[in-house]
């Protein structure tokens, strides 16, 4: 899922300009305060560089991150990604890929007041999960309209009841609506195609690609061809995992 | 219940220092900073100069204020309090007693990490509540522990969940901790004798002061004295406000 998202933010267009390093300045001073103040952890993404400045408040000793900020080589944080649990990771890269979608939709203009929110399960430094309240705000887009820098905050949740999933929204931070990222992932319908998604859902069930060939009135041999569009598109290394990412974005139904 | 927060904190003993000026406009930029991103109302208290600074992001359109920021001569913020659900009043400012009771608690060096949060409602500018993300930080405190400095942030809760009260916590932001007011509201227990809780209690069971008399073994006069303290103390106008403000404060237990 993160290949997606990585073509999807980085793949945008850029252009360089003098005023770049000035508000970018401005930027990592802002979001320094921010964890200040918050005691969280703030990552602020560059789409265009492709590099990353996280600023480690008090809450980073939760992950073993040590207080004050580092630079990396890289607009994704591999360090905290790597201690979020994997089914987490997958929604939360799904609803940041809905939040870029939504925030292409939007005149720039209004695209400061939407962010998303999420609660992710993390290890700890002692290696238990506990629910991380994320969000991320694309903070400033390009003349163009590409979005160039984005904002992800880490920090303690308390909400502590345990629900599937990560409850992704992405939220009018002026009228404080919510857009449950259900209406929002549409992302896997525009991955897969129509008959795709068809062969996935039978797959899903249990059924073997003869079963799937008689029920859709098609060749073997194009069932077969769907399975690894299937695999190749959503960058998976066999059906089992198909099943599971396909649940994830929302386009198996087990219901149905 | 506001008069004993404002007796609480603006009733600390501060000293005037020349390096002051300087230290609240860096706050001041950062509280800016932090609603330029977070997009929320953050309200700035000064305790010692009893003044505050409002700073209203985008989602102060949602209270009807307009975008920009304020200074308001107390350290109180009237114009945000007025349109907050009266027993959700109440009890934030109980919360932010028992805040500042904890706070007191700590070394200076340790107060940083703590945070109150809580759920109010709040009426929008079609007068409808909604469920606003209430917190409160002390950012400061002075060389004498006096708490000089406080932060109130009103950002949208995405909790729509129906529930009693305002959840009130006192959270540890380094390891997600959280403190539920029900273990800190002690603020009553301070206020009243355990006399006057007792005869509050048998108040609240709805006997009349001749039984509380019989059933205590003290006389009618001197229950009648009780009564009157209680209603002096905690500044409600009659027994049933008293019984309330009891049940918000931790003080009455309907179920004993």
């Amino acid at each position: 899922m993160q290949d997606q998202l990585t073509t999807a933010l980085l793949g945008q267009s850029f252009s360089s300009s003098s005023q770049d390093t000035v508000l970018l300045d401005e930027y990592k001073r802002l979001v320094e305060g921010y964890v200040d103040i918050d005691h969280s952890i703030a990552v602020l993404s560059d789409f265009q560089a492709n590099r990353s400045y996280i600023y480690v408040g008090s809450f980073g000793q939760h992950f073993g991150l040590s207080y004050g900020h580092i630079v990396i080589e890289s607009a994704f944080e591999e360090c905290i990604f790597d201690k979020v649990h994997p089914d987490d990771l997958t929604e939360r890269h799904i609803l940041e890929l809905s939040y870029f979608e939504h925030q292409k939709s939007l005149l720039p203009s209004e695209r400061k007041k939407y962010s998303t929110i999420s609660r992710i399960r993390a290890s700890n430094a002692e290696g238990r999960y506990s629910y991380i309240n994320h969000r991320t705000i694309y903070l400033k887009s390009q003349p163009n309209d590409s979005v160039w820098l984005a904002l992800c905050i880490y920090a303690p949740s308390i909400d502590l009841l345990p629900r599937p999933g990560i409850d992704g929204k992405i939220v009018n931070r002026e009228t404080g609506e919510s857009i449950s990222f259900e209406q929002y992932r549409n992302y896997g319908q525009q991955l897969l195609s129509r008959r795709e998604i068809e062969v996935l859902n039978l797959i899903a069930k249990g059924m073997g690609s003869k079963e799937i060939a008689v029920q859709l009135h098609i060749a073997v041999y194009t069932v077969r061809r769907h399975r690894q569009n299937i695999i190749r598109k959503i960058q998976v290394s066999n059906t089992a995992e198909a099943v599971k990412t396909g649940l994830a974005i929302g386009v198996v139904n087990v219901l149905c």
